[in-house]
């Protein structure tokens, strides 16, 4: 593929390269208008073999450390991707924004509410702004939703469900080995540790920060009995064997919104199971059901009464205009498409000089989220009140783009095969 | 079918004649080892109905009344069936209990806690006994479900779901010509009001108040905007049209248990939707889903990894005895056939004088998530504490056959074809 250029180029500080950093410096090196001067992981090996996946892409051999200080400091860079741990990516980006640098954050939860309220206000402060890569509100099944919901389709939005449901119990087990800070959060939390998946999503569906806002949320966690019992199976000699883990192995999170739509998310990584983000869009027309790909729309509906129907001929009559040019374009990067469009929002968002369609109070209200089930759960599931992190600007904000983009389309014309 | 006995006949007063009286009554009369002296409805009407199916089936006219207390009065009977609106469940069981009569009593929610306190201690003051006919409790996927948690298929369990999700908006909005108790509680109430088709099944596969028990609960409520919407496009001119119902469309509740299983609860009855329970069984081993019918068991997967496969051979596998007898015998009566085994395990308990399976502690329990869930709404989602009604003796009861029946099975020989 050789790239071709529109936009003016980009210069973008890499942060991270475990899994995640792999896969998205290679989405970042992909686009003909980015430039990667600096790179960085932690772990020197990482950071050295980061930097040899630009020279192989590029050409070059960018400036590579084990300090991101030493990134955020250089004047040939304008912002900066964080794929850190998810207990780094705020602290960084408050270090990145002091350092006059715009910000794009891999997902995750906070640590606390202190941290969010930080993150807004040294962006506010430093007129830094910052995105959260959320990668899910770019999924095609997840923008024809937004479609769906957005012409009337499902009537009044009434609930929203989903969820991290993701067996995850061979990672968090790995031992020694691992340099993962998933093992850490869950031998020491308790709580809905990664939200945003289905709760940036859902946002977009509910206007979120725009128009509503969540106010209330109350959590509740399963025993933690998963990670042990696969330990005690399939890792009997780990260190790991007999350590707790304090996670709960499903937690249950229940939000209102000011609107009075109620939102459920779960928290599931420690049991077996298939993958699901357990979706459900349900109104005053129907709902839909990401388990069983199932949807019912009363006006709409074909087949036999009140059964539900394979959602696979309605989210194709209703894929978002986006898609379908994308589709168009071809695919490309990391799950299924969805990577690149989100990364190409914040390029292009920063090309134009204009707003992030998943900005700062989106931030810090979704990762938010972990923090305060956390505290439900210690207080035994007392509801925590969810702050508005707009300071009472959610009220007037406008409407996120529908495509959520900033600009009107994403611009094939970027690439060339 | 002629019929034959073997138990000695049981003598039951029959009160309460709505859509559901009526099936049930069909399935007592088709029991030769009972027998009706006395129905009642609080409709004039519907109680003579009630004893013209009497006569059609047993060929004598049996007393009815309006009054239920004239049959409960009554010497000619051991036991009362109570099947009217769901507030008065509670109040004429503890005047039939104090009547010195046996009851069973349809399923609904209780409007306080004092009111299942009072069930209880009456039910021990006189020692009359309390069956609950939570026919789910008897039906052939949740008993083939509490045979796999019984043979620790799932592993050790961990999170249960189930919900009462009926899309009942045409009958509560019938207007003038309804007598369906369930628009006054739409109209007026807001909480988890029909836990116990859930509820129960769930409560077998945890023992609770047989080793467990539910220790706290919190409720959270979305708008209630669906069945105002129906009537607007549906019953335009009916008086209901513009009255607000305060019933939330979806209600959420999640429960804590002392063994440290959480539960989440839904009502949903307002809103366009194929009818579910909602139902999911999740442990250490695996999980199933009643939505879309779908199973995962790590041990005894089948099929491409990290995938459900549905759950129709592992439920064959898995046939709980009973049913296996039951369909060699012949289904009967309604809902695929558990409100016959239902009803037989009350008559049968009467018969050899041995504890319901169903009794009170689980009757006051059960319902009494209805008016906690009310309180917990009320309270902006606060948790509350769900009552030990059996003042510690959950410690130590012992578990529940684990067929249902206080016997060891159910007893074909009581029919002829």
């Amino acid at each position: 593929m050789k790239l071709g250029t529109t936009g003016r180029t980009v210069n973008v500080g890499f942060i991270g390269y475990g899994n995640r950093g792999i896969g998205q410096l290679n989405t970042l090196l992909s686009m003909a208008d980015t430039h990667v001067p600096a790179v960085c992981d932690i772990h020197a090996d990482r950071a050295e073999n980061a930097a040899k996946a630009v020279e192989a892409a590029r050409g070059y051999t960018p400036f590579f450390t084990t300090d991101y200080r030493e990134v955020i400091a250089r004047d040939d860079i304008e912002a900066v991707m964080i794929l850190t741990s998810w207990q780094t990516h705020i602290p960084i980006a408050i270090e990145a924004m002091r350092a006059g640098k715009i910000v794009a954050m891999e997902v995750g939860g906070a640590t606390s509410v202190a941290e969010c309220w930080e993150l807004v206000r040294v962006s506010e402060e430093t007129g830094k702004p910052v995105m959260l890569l959320e990668n899910c509100c770019y999924n095609d099944v997840e923008m024809a939703l937004l479609n769906m919901v957005k012409q009337g389709v499902f009537g009044e939005v009434v609930h929203c469900r989903g969820g991290y449901q993701h067996d995850l119990r061979e990672e968090i087990g790995m031992g020694d080995i691992n340099r993962h800070y998933r093992q850490d959060n869950f031998r020491h939390r308790n709580g809905e540790l990664y939200p945003t998946h289905e709760l940036g999503p859902i946002s977009t569906y509910l206007n979120i920060n725009r128009g509503n806002r969540m106010l209330t949320l109350t959590s509740m966690a399963s025993k933690a009995v998963g990670q042990h019992a696969w330990m005690q199976q399939h890792r009997a000699d780990s260190p790991l064997a007999n350590v707790p883990f304090t996670q709960g192995d499903v937690v249950t999170t229940m939000i209102r919104c000011v609107n009075g739509e109620t939102l459920l998310l779960t928290h599931d990584c420690t049991l077996p199971r298939p993958y699901s983000r357990g979706g459900v869009v349900q109104g005053t027309k129907g709902l839909w059901m990401e388990d069983g790909r199932a949807i019912y729309l009363e006006d709409e509906h074909q087949g036999p009464s009140h059964t539900f129907q394979p959602d696979k001929d309605l989210l194709e009559k209703y894929e978002h205009p986006l898609w379908k040019e994308y589709r168009e374009f071809g695919l490309r990067g990391g799950h299924g498409g969805m990577d690149y469009l989100v990364m190409r929002a914040f390029i292009e968002s920063i090309q134009k000089d204009v707003p992030f369609p998943i900005d700062v109070y989106d931030a810090a209200t979704w990762m938010s989220i972990t923090a305060l089930s956390e505290e439900s759960i210690q207080k035994g599931s007392m509801p925590v009140a969810i702050p508005d992190f707009t300071s009472g600007r959610w009220m007037n904000r406008p409407a996120r783009p529908a495509d959520m983009f900033s600009l009107d389309v994403v611009r094939p014309e970027v690439f060339e095969d």
